[in-house]
């Protein structure tokens, strides 16, 4: 273990999230701090939803998989509880998709969490050199839109890549990719850069999940694979039930982020 | 798809191992091409095999899994059978280990193949930044040793770490380093250079895989991760069966080495 000066913040976030207190996304909370994606399964889907993120590395970098039935993350967080500790979450049902700020109530002895690396770790990176990041200017949640390409399909699994947008100068792209590009496990570097129409996004102004950003003058739109992506592919899976995080209401670790810098 | 132009050496040679005309170790074969470790577990088991192999990169970075049932790879070597294709395999039962030259009779409908990263992988690349790499001088396998590490558990599977050794000239091993981190999926940078005696190895001379090498004066013995750790892990886990390959004689498939390095 790594001594971590951010901790407390991030578990005062968590129980503040817990109480009831803070129910936002968590895009630019507790800087340099690991956040994760989180999705929950029922173990007989555990395996080739495991393998749908190895097929698809850049949308699903696996963090951490807890055993089956636990909700107390061994490494990204001990003491914190999956149950309880994202602002939002969302269950998936073959009828539709309920949104809840626990599942306490609903949780069961055989559900398997699967934690994912999130964009808005390397995040704090991106400031330190010299890059905006336009939503956690403007404290928003980030851009976030299904594409027209499709991840490799895994048993059940398969969907469109989604992906988030951050407006970069474009003085600043290369060294964007390249920051970027040593965090493989909460995405890495770009997936691609301007031209939205070639990954069929019709309008910037109005992403499918987070809320819009302006793109000022100068600036590209530049895409990251997006931990949204199993979401749409749970949506064709239509397991019996499975959970997720609510888009940008990430799971706040206890994990600094440069602990997932490629060395 | 990228095009190979050492794709028909590789095919030519697993064609000589399905013919049974070549059943030797494949250190330094087909250079350029990318070698793989196999594990065939029953699919009831691939879940906890996978979730093992996420819980260890280092050892075991997965490069593909097949379908249940399926033996030809689809990203690695089309048209390649891997009841035959790796010139010696060895069947994990309860009572004991057996080897074979090829598995096509024992074949069963639910067996899941994991291909994971070889560090023959990275030795063109050693050997290409002037790098010796000695069992290839002296056309020898690998020596592998069974190291004091522990792997992190999950469900069944469980045991020591397993490490390729390569002398190398103090003044190199930096560059050795740096030049095997850029292939993180094929065990990447050391994990260990020098005193071997703090990995538990008591005797360089006799691996318990592969040929002993000799140490010239001025080298440093120096480890990276061993796709054979999950064989290992095979011995305690029990499984009713499980199949690999015999060590250091890998699945040789289409794809060029470069191809798995870290951009």
């Amino acid at each position: 273990m790594i001594a971590d000066k951010n901790n407390r913040d991030a578990r005062n976030l968590r129980q503040e999230i817990r109480e009831g207190s803070f129910r936002g996304p968590t895009a630019g909370l507790c800087p340099g701090m690991t956040q994760a994606n989180v999705v929950i399964v029922p173990a007989s889907y555990a395996f080739h939803f495991l393998l749908y993120c190895q097929r698809n590395p850049k949308p699903c970098p696996v963090l951490e998989v807890l055993e089956e039935g636990c909700y107390e993350p061994k490494f990204l967080a001990q003491g914190a509880d999956i149950r309880t500790d994202c602002p939002r979450y969302r269950i998936f049902r073959p009828d539709g998709v309920e949104e809840r700020y626990d599942i306490v109530d609903l949780w069961q002895p055989d559900w398997v969490t699967f934690l994912l690396g999130c964009s808005f770790t390397f995040e704090s990176a991106l400031l330190e050199h010299g890059i905006p990041v336009r939503h956690v200017e403007l404290q928003r949640n980030v851009p976030m839109f299904i594409t027209n390409r499709a991840t490799e399909p895994a048993g059940p699994f398969r969907g469109p890549l989604v992906v988030t947008m951050r407006p970069i100068p474009a003085s600043l792209v290369s060294l964007a990719a390249r920051v970027t590009a040593a965090y493989p496990r909460v995405h890495g570097a770009p997936i691609h850069v301007g031209h939205p129409e070639l990954l069929g996004i019709e309008d910037l102004q109005r992403p499918d999940f987070g809320d819009p950003v302006p793109i000022r003058t100068g600036e590209v739109p530049v895409f990251w694979a997006c931990g949204v992506t199993p979401q749409e592919a749970l949506l064709s899976a239509k397991l019996p039930v499975a959970v997720t995080h609510a888009p940008g209401h990430m799971f706040v670790s206890d994990r600094q982020d440069r602990f997932f810098a490629h060395l």
